[in-house]
Formats: structure tokens, C-alpha cells, sequence
């Protein structure tokens, strides 16, 4: 949970909401109820946006408020071609000291989502639980990669599905082929990997097993801030409504979770995240049935 | 119809069979026999490469041979990606006076597919025929919008369908968005576009309509010559052999063109389309229907 600075080609905003946790749990929150969060913020964190995801079924128990502290801020500028950007200031803030306890309540959860922190963070989260989840995902970026693949590697271990972008999943494991690529991480602890690929969807490993997912074609992407997380928040809240963990249950939950996704990146921060409806949500599912599926035929003999 | 030497990281070959023609006819075969083929070679061509054709059911009467002329040469390197490649050598050859006249029995085919050639070219094509064919498809590339723009717009405004890749849409457009680069180019003419994205897979617009088709991810891609020109022959081989040309039919097609392509890669040139039986071809495109198909589900209310 943060603040964010954005400049994208389509204008600018000084200081919004942001931070891993706000997308997932409010893009989770149209499937399940409650969501359990876990994160620190400052004591300049607005009590409006904590009331405005309570009202959402975002349980906040698990949200450290260091009253003296100041939230993490983060501020980028994207370029036109919006797949890239520049990251103008990251102040860690109280995410420097974060060390989370988890209240009781929540060790017991079904279903974790591990954001993208340091992997002692991952571990500490993880080893706190008093019984296993049925699913345990976690999100990662090249800079833990640099600094801690060691630890990262330890938590790899741990987790049943890892989510990544291609870059990183290339970097991850040595290979440019996203195939074999797949293969080697699946080997390190995640039995399922999916590869995040921005405008070009993602993909969903398993075994030998692949799924791939289209991004819904749009005319502007106008603040791409928050699409991983939310579509990692879609994809364990249709899993966590569902409790079909199969891999075919796992390819309507992207689907859900790119929905989701779709829908984020349309205003400024998590602001459309805040407004919609399930009849919206189930009509962009079905543009997304349009855009993928497709009949089979069999050749002539 | 041409030789390529190709060096790819998996290997080299210093002369082998190429052109857009012997991709395209090649992987239409397996869909729909006689194809007319329209071409220019020199004597150098070897009679054998001919009679492969013709036992695949490629007509080669409009395949006009220059006894005393060299055929197309061109030789290029592909990167480690794969995606980029270096042109070494470009002979143009007997391509250089190439005029096509249309033998009689070709002037009313009902499919057509124009290949990568100069405008010009293509128009005669178009204007020595008959009756009007149920689909004309039409393949370009940025060195005509380089050159020609003009007569490239005039092919524009005859054809039902044009395939480009994605940055050649983004050139012709004069948008980033291939959302808005399609519907720029639907206005300059063809009803239907496909925009060929590679490892990426292809996108076909209609209007508002969008599909988004899947590339299969592969372990290796060992050699990715003639895979636009592959998947173009399939696609129009399946629409030739259903005579379907809605949209759904077309969906179907660039599973087929795709599945097709997907072939191609696996060996250098054409060597991987000479051998396929139609059991391999089904299976195939099921491992597509696995890879995008999914279950839509209701949010709950």
C-alpha cells in the first residue's frame, strides 16, 4: 500500500493511491470476501482510502499504520510505447523496516498471495501460517533476482505458483525460450508459472501443460500502473471463490484476471477498480470468449 | 519461388528452395489441390523441386521459366532471438523483369492470395482475371510503403484482406494502437486485416471485431523462413476448401495457418511442409484448441 506519482502520455497525477496490495484486493474483492491484507503504511495514509476498502470486504487487521512513518512512494514516467518506463523516485520509507505479524485470524487462510518483497518478507509470511494453503502464489521482479536468488530460490520452494513477466522469467532461468524456461523454474519448487507478456497476454505452464491467455486488443492504454497486480488478484479471487485449483480452472481464472487487468489500466491508478459492477465484469469475460475461442475442424483425409 | 542460404544459430544451409509461392502452395496443399501457382524462375531451378510440386497438386503452368536467367537468390542470418534477422544477399534475378500473364484456365479462381511483390504486380494479377474472386488476400511489406505507397493504396482499395506484421501495421497506419492502425487500414480498403504478431501470435480485426489467435510455444524455432507465407497458405487453403469466409470460418483458418506455421519452423525451409500427414496436421491443431480454449463463468451478483 503506497503512494504513487504517474505521468503517462495521456496526463499526470501527483500523488494517488497505489501499491501491490490496494490492486489485488480491491480486483479480488468482486470475486471473495474477505481479503485479508497484509502490508504498513504511514500515518499519512488516508483513513478514507482504509474506509473505502474495508466497505470492499478488505479486512485490515493485518495493516501495520507506523503513525510517524511515511507510506512508500514510488513515481514513474511510461513512454509512449506505454511497455516502458522510467521510475523517477522510489522511497522505501516504512516499507524499510516491514516485518509482518500476522494477526491470528489470518493463519489459517486457504489461499495466499505473496506480493512482490523481499523474499524474507515471503518466508516470514509463509512460516507464520499454522496450516498449509491449498495455494500458495507469489509474485517476484528481476531486482530480487540481483540481490537475494538465494533466498528467492528458498521461496520457490515454498510456493505452488510463481507469476512473472517474460524478461524475468528468462533472467530467472538462464533460457530464451519461455518453453524451456518454464521447465527449469518448474523444477526450482512452482508447479505452475505463469508468464506475464503485457499487450501480448500470458501464459499458464504446467508439466508439459500450456495455456495462453490474449490481452483484450484496446485503443488506449491509459495508466498500465497496477495491471499485473490486479490481474494477480482476479486470477487467486476466481480461484478462492471457485476452489477449483485444476489447471483448467486455473485458465478461467486468467481470464479473470486479465479482465480484470483490462479494466485497470482504462483510468488513472485504482480508480476503476473502485466502480464496477459484475454485469460489466461479466461482459468484458464474454469479449474475451470472443476474442480467444475458436472451432476446430478437422482436415480433409 | 526462389533459393534462400539461411544461418540460423541451429545451423546453415547454402542453397535451398524458397519463395513466398513454395511456402504458401506447399501448406495450402494439404487443404485444397490444383493451386494455381503464378511465378518467375530461372533455368537454374531444379525440375525435381518442380516435380514435388506438381505431385502436391500445385499447377505450374503459370510458373513462367527463364531458361537462360538465374531465379530469386536471397541469403539472410537470424539472431539468437529469432526474431530479428540480417538480409545478406538480395539477387532480384529474373524477379526483376517479372510480368506474370495469366494462363486461361487461371483468370477465374475463386481464392486469391498475392504475395509479397511490387504493387504493380499485383494489380495486373488482379485486373487479367475474369470474375471477381470470393476473397482476395494480399500480402505486403515496409519496403513498398517505403517506395510505393500510392499503388500500394490502389491495391488497398481491390483486396478483401491484408496481412502485414505488426510494425508494418503501425507504418502504414501512422498508429501505435493496433486498434486504431486497424481500423485506419479497414478504411483504406480491406474489410478484413490480420496483423502477424510471431512468437506473439496474430490478431484478426473485422470491423469492431477482434480475434486474437496464439503462436504455440516451442522448445526451439530452428529455422522461422516461410512461416508468414505458411501460415498465409493455410489459412486460404482452409477457406478454399469450406468456402467459408465469415468471420468464424476465418477464426478457424488462422488456427489452421497457424498450426501450419508451426510445422514449418521445426526444419530449415520447406523440408518440414513436404512430409506432414493430415494426422499430424489434426493433432496439431487440437494442441491449438487445448492452448486457448477456455470455460467462461458468471462473477457472482
Amino acid at each position: 500500500m503506497a503512494f504513487d506519482a504517474l505521468e503517462t502520455p495521456f496526463g499526470k497525477v501527483d500523488r494517488i493511491i497505489g501499491g501491490s496490495a490496494t490492486y489485488a484486493a480491491l480486483a479480488a474483492s468482486y470475486f471473495t470476501q474477505p481479503i485479508k491484507q497484509v502490508s504498513i503504511v504511514g500515518g499519512d495514509f488516508p483513513q478514507e482510502e482504509m474506509d473505502k476498502l474495508a466497505a470492499r470486504g478488505v479486512d485490515l487487521e493485518g495493516v501495520e499504520i507506523v503513525k510517524d512513518g511515511k507510506s512508500f512512494f514510488w513515481s514513474g514516467r511510461y513512454h509512449m510505447d506505454m511497455n516502458t518506463r522510467d521510475t523517477l523516485v522510489t522511497e522505501l520509507n516504512v516499507l524499510a523496516q516491514f516485518d509482518p505479524k500476522l494477526p491470528g485470524s489470518y493463519t489459517d487462510v486457504e489461499y495466499l498471495m505473496l506480493g512482490n518483497l523481499s523474499p524474507d518478507v515471503q518466508i516470514s509470511v509463509i512460516n507464520q501460517l499454522k496450516s498449509r494453503p491449498k495455494l500458495i502464489i507469489m509474485d517476484t521482479m528481476n531486482f530480487w533476482m540481483d540481490i537475494a536468488l538465494d533466498k528467492l530460490k528458498e521461496v520457490l520452494g515454498m510456493v505452488d505458483l510463481l507469476m512473472v513477466n517474460d524478461s524475468e522469467a528468462r533472467q530467472l532461468s538462464g533460457e530464451h525460450s519461455l518453453v524451456k524456461a518454464a521447465m527449469k523454474i518448474q523444477a526450482m519448487g512452482p508447479k505452475y508459472l505463469i508468464i506475464k507478456k503485457g499487450e501480448h497476454g500470458a501464459l499458464l505452464f504446467h508439466g508439459r501443460r500450456v495455456f495462453s491467455a490474449p490481452a483484450l486488443p484496446l485503443e488506449d492504454v491509459f495508466d498500465p500502473t497496477g495491471a499485473g497486480d490486479t490481474f494477480a488478484g482476479g486470477f487467486i479471487g476466481h480461484i478462492a471463490r471457485t476452489g477449483d485449483t485444476s489447471f483448467e480452472g486455473m485458465k478461467t481464472a486468467i481470464i479473470m484476471g486479465s479482465a480484470m487487468a483490462s479494466f485497470c489500466v482504462e483510468k488513472f491508478g485504482p480508480n476503476r477498480l473502485e466502480e464496477l459492477t459484475h454485469a460489466e465484469i461479466d461482459e468484458r469475460v464474454n469479449q474475451f470468449a470472443d476474442l480467444a475461442n475458436f472451432k476446430t475442424e478437422v482436415v480433409q483425409a
